[in-house]
């Protein structure tokens, strides 16, 4: 997957190691631009890259931030001197009791809350930005209902663009608030998610100096996720993980994970050890665990209705790679009920003090299936990736949690309560 | 203020560094223990050391986390490998646009928000935990309306300890959610904030099990705030900024800030340089400010009436410190409106993209004020400290913020929309 040959066009562009866009499915090779789609057969473009010698110590001695992998990602080598959210290096956590809850040897969390705006959009949104800066944009747009929209707003705040982030009118008023405090353009706009994000598609097309981070420069955007993949080695002390489970939405990040590893193992920072990739999908929007199941190639829209609500993509465009990634490494992609998500989240707060948005409670749920199903190895030592935080998905656990007890104030009182819940 | 004299006592407990507790008022220094008022003359207990010799490199080379200041801390030695939820080492951020707008020639926003429950709250509750479990306690409590509770119910979830979480039975459903959700024991109590904190003290004498991380072994825990001013200097290359601006509840924060510069000069890790605090309240909750407008040494304690809630505490234990910090540095405490709060919250979120809570709200706004009444002086390197999450005070900015408009689902609308704003 890992395309290091040399560059068939020198490029205008400082971004760093990139050196083409290749197609994913005929391999056609076009300068580096913003493009999505190849030009010869519209499958989606990928970043090409020609590597530099790197070391760990070099990583080591770079900023605490996604920037010090800089040398790995499609962005100018002065990245990290330009005003940005400086997201990244969250905590992997050893989740010693969450694997004992879950029955399994050794467990770690990657808890990316940690980020600027508490999800790993930050990261993705970061590069995007840093690679549009170069390829001339100067605004940063979106579609999105939620995450995105903050990390967004808040990213082009801090780098002193304007943004235009675009929502479904009839979006909660919580997720309103946090991308419209950031202080850009936020349009609402009257339809659903796909006609926001067709309108989106539109403008694209129309707005020369518009970087709609997951459209025009998507193939820049996507390679930010390859940084949790590097984190999560780096943290192990430069080693792969035996099983990794990543929550599946348009499928980008598991690829990215995946891509992540491979280039480390290539690049001889890691030793290339076998891994297993697993997805995790809602129930109510599973249409790459559906294929999975069915053996299919191709993946079935569907009409999401879940609780989780960032992984809602009915037609995700990378669906059928994440499919190549979890067969290629043995893994599996498996699905859980909205009860279950909920369920996973209080598991994983009640265990380990973290609170994930339902997107994290999809992941732990759907590695406690795929443990009792027998499909996750409870001896091998796995990672959970949790990529966004519970105080922006409150509604899903308001109805399951709250006091002990309501006392008189007196202790006394607090001792009979305590003493009647045994 | 810093004690580095010999211990007039060998302690039966590992707590690194620290070797006595000494009052703040009368000098009288004890064994260490759970206790936190003088028994000579009931003065605040303060823990006092005996450092090693440290380096700038074996910090440097610690965890990515507070624990790299271990050696400054009353922690045992092992404390980063005992399960903890790893707080610390938030970003620091040049604040470009902000100094700008602010017409201030340097600027730093130290960003607490990304901390595992999102306030510094982390920080203290973590070294009360590790001091908690060497004095021989096994729950970990507290009062609280909001972040302090997140923080402890999240910290003895990630520990395997049990939580007794006490708030008053008003509080508003999202804050008890972000409680609950960790699976401790809450308890709702009949009666404001004030009641609450009486049952605190009452059940702290009556169950020797149980750590209340503010009342028992509070001492213990406000040595955690001394790094954020740890982290500053590293952060800024060792070095101490010229002005710092700290929100100011109870006090403890700013003078342990204070504390931890000091520290730091003592220990020849950076240059002593000359320093000013700069204290932060809300006109509603402001007996510090007012104490200082007044010059008085005594507080006279307020009944708070502020959107800044994470800040209301009518009458702050540590005020006279904070008082003789701010004198001996030269600086001042200020107070803002609550209006001025909410335009403080969004001129940081629209420069540089951070949405702080309220009380991050405070600071920004009174370093506006203090610059305009030229108290603060504009040609001196400043930083902020930006405690908590905007996520958690929401209602503050909700009648605030929203969409730029609403538009339909064509590109022609959105061109409407955009001209006609200019």
């Amino acid at each position: 997957m890992t395309l290091t040959a040399a560059p068939e066009t020198t490029s205008a562009y400082d971004l760093g190691p990139a050196r083409a866009l290749a197609c994913r499915e005929c391999g056609h090779r076009i300068p580096l631009a913003a493009e999505f789609a190849c030009p010869r057969c519209f499958g989606p473009l990928e970043v090409a890259y020609e590597f530099p010698e790197i070391t760990r110590a070099a990583i080591e001695a770079g900023p605490k931030s996604i920037w010090r992998y800089k040398d790995l990602l499609p962005v100018p080598s002065t990245v990290g001197q330009i005003a940005n959210t400086e997201p990244g290096l969250t905590r992997l956590i050893e989740a010693d009791n969450l694997a004992k809850a879950l029955g399994v040897r050794k467990l770690w969390v990657k808890d990316d809350t940690g980020n600027p705006t508490h999800s790993f959009k930050d990261r993705v949104v970061a590069v995007a930005l840093a690679a549009a800066r170069e390829l001339g944009f100067s605004v940063l747009c979106c579609p999105s209902t939620g995450n995105l929209a903050n990390a967004v707003a808040a990213a082009a705040a801090r780098a002193g663009w304007d943004s235009v982030v675009l929502i479904p009118s009839s979006l909660e008023q919580p997720k309103i608030i946090t991308t419209a405090v950031y202080g850009g353009t936020l349009l609402a706009v009257d339809g659903n998610y796909d006609d926001v994000n067709r309108l989106a598609t539109e403008l694209a097309a129309e707005h020369e100096d518009w970087a709609f981070v997951n459209v025009n420069v998507r193939p820049y955007y996507a390679e930010g996720s390859k940084t949790l993949g590097y984190e999560v080695a780096e943290q192990l002390g430069w080693r792969l993980p035996e099983q990794i489970v990543v929550p599946v939405a348009s499928g980008s990040q598991l690829t990215k994970v995946d891509k992540g590893f491979t280039e480390l193992g290539n690049l001889g920072l890691v030793e290339p050890t076998r891994y297993t990739m697993f997805g995790a999908q809602a129930t109510g929007c599973s249409p790459v665990a559906s294929a999975f199941e069915a053996g299919h190639d191709v993946i079935q829209p569907q009409k999401p209705d879940t609780i989780a609500r960032s992984l809602a993509i009915g037609n995700p465009a990378d669906g059928p790679y994440v499919l190549d990634s979890v067969r290629r490494t043995g893994g599996q992609v498996g699905h859980v009920s909205d009860d279950e998500v909920v369920d996973g989240i209080r598991l994983l707060a009640r265990t380990e003090g973290v609170f994930a948005e339902t997107a994290g409670g999809v992941t732990v749920a759907t590695a406690k299936k795929l443990l009792e199903a027998g499909r996750l190895d409870p001896d091998a030592e796995t990672v959970l990736l949790i990529t966004g935080d519970g105080l922006k998905t409150l509604d899903a656990v308001s109805g399951q949690v709250g006091p002990t007890a309501t006392v008189p104030a007196s202790s006394a009182a607090v001792r009979d309560a305590l003493t009647s819940r045994g």
